[in-house]
């Protein structure tokens, strides 16, 4: 056999492709999560979209599935209670997958997805202990020590995005208060944006901006909008703080930026990076690289998913 | 060769024992930490009391010395920048244990150091993801996932004691504010007991107390002294909030208290268990188990410095 098929559900969108050995993506698309209220009908569409190229490249050469997915239990193959998708309760992914497509399914948080495939193809290669984290609709991560992911008794761990970054905080998609992924998640910046606009009166290209997400606030920050560059300074800080704890836990060698936000290059990278330095431990300070994931973003998530078949 | 020596270096007290391959201790002692402004005088009168046991049972039978201690690295052998120690910058322990005792020396972090004893021989035997966490002088903690002591890329990870629990919070030790130690050890549950008795009007037993200790104030709250139950429940909510973040990382089994703050037993148990639970994502809710160490108070973190050699 020849080929996997890795497929990672975002909060928004959902990409699939099948991959060769080597990690090269033969074919890839995707399709918007968010439309589809029931499990059933996203996987009749992924089905529809895949298996004219699982027919082009045969069949009989798929190893086999692999899903990143928020909430993805490595151990059972379901995804439970997943605060950023609209299935709600617990969804017996792998074996719906297994059904539809009669080839294994193996389910893996998404965040851990993309830590896998950057440990094998990217940024973390040769790593032994390393922090994955995915700034996208949510805040993801996958935590790696000795060269293992993390999955914990039950296949659930590594929701640095469900640690609280402030206490009594913004309200969360999982009904606590103050989760780091309020803040810094594409969509977090975008409520500290609307903060800002209405709590300061600096004048500011996001005032005129139609609709604002994550790269109209980038887009402002390029051209030195002032407010913009204080949004960034704010989400860096925080997300900082929150990588600093997490330091003090597994010590890893790098931190690996990715997703939507992580896209901001500098304007998130000099911030975050400052403000975890400002609150490490002295015998973690100037230790832990800050990373940009050295994959194509869509294609980490995708090859990780896709690599957990050959495991 | 039948034993090997286990060695906890404390903030207050250092305890030491020689072991054998079962896990008995045949001799052991302990002398005051604080008390030796050398680390040189600390080794010498360590030498002094160990040696006449160490003939007796026989030089040659001896394996090797396990040391536990703060900030202890298991990867150059040293302590650097020890919070709660008075020999300050970087001192290479097991050079120097290994020169007066002509026997190969292992260190390790404290904390780690009974997170292994308590695999071995305690109440995590079996797990392979677990929190061990010590509420002494300081707050020590030591990472099992994958049922292997995370060590982190430089041999430091595990120090939840010094993530912060309040933003801004109490001076630790460290240099930096509000970290989880300045609350949840036993000397932080001391401040908070005069915070409290300096804020409030209530009568408590406390407020004629010659000396205040974790010990004054578990007697206290034996009694029903209601003040010293609102301490209890104060330091308890600190501690259940921080453990709720460290299970959304790790995603633990268990996680074992040890140490002279979880001797209070129920008193400090029963708070952190239930602000753990309220603050846990949901996923994780009912799941992870609050233990009490099984292993004797001066034994464990003995025992564990002593598996150490055997590893």
């Amino acid at each position: 056999m020849k080929y996997s098929i890795g497929i990672d559900i975002g909060g928004t969108n959902s990409a699939f492709g099948i991959v060769d050995k080597k990690g090269r993506i033969i074919f890839q698309n995707s399709i918007p999560t968010k439309e589809f209220l029931l499990v059933e009908d996203f996987i009749e569409a992924l089905h529809k979209e895949l298996f004219p190229a699982i027919e082009k490249y045969g069949q009989q050469q798929m190893k086999g599935i692999g899903i990143g997915a928020p909430n993805g239990n490595f151990y059972n193959g379901s995804i439970e209670f997943a605060p950023n998708l609209q299935w709600k309760g617990i969804i017996p992914l792998s074996k719906l997958f297994e059904e539809k497509f009669l080839l294994p399914s193996v389910v893996t948080n998404d965040a851990n997805a993309a830590a896998i495939g950057e440990m094998m193809y990217g940024a973390a290669k040769g790593m032994k202990d390393f922090i994955m984290v995915t700034l996208g609709t949510g805040v993801g991560s996958g935590f790696v020590a000795n060269g293992k992911m993390i999955y914990g008794h039950d296949g659930f761990a590594g929701e640095l995005g469900h640690t609280i970054a402030i206490r009594d905080g913004r309200l969360c998609g999982c009904s606590r208060k103050g989760c780091l992924e309020t803040y810094t998640s594409a969509t977090g910046i975008v409520t500290t944006a609307y903060e800002f606009l209405s709590n300061s009166e600096t004048s500011s290209l996001l005032r005129s901006a139609i609709h604002i997400n994550a790269k109209t606030i980038y887009e402002a920050a390029v051209k030195g909008d002032e407010l913009a560059l204080q949004i960034f300074d704010y989400t860096g800080k925080i997300l900082g703080q929150s990588l600093a704890d997490a330091v003090a836990i597994t010590s890893p060698e790098a931190i690996i930026l990715f997703g939507g936000l992580a896209q901001a290059g500098k304007y998130i990278f000099e911030p975050t990076y400052r403000y975890m330095q400002d609150n490490l431990l002295i015998i973690y300070k100037d230790k832990v690289k800050l990373l940009p994931s050295e994959l194509k973003e869509g294609d980490v998530a995708i090859l990780g998913a896709a690599a957990l078949v050959w495991n």
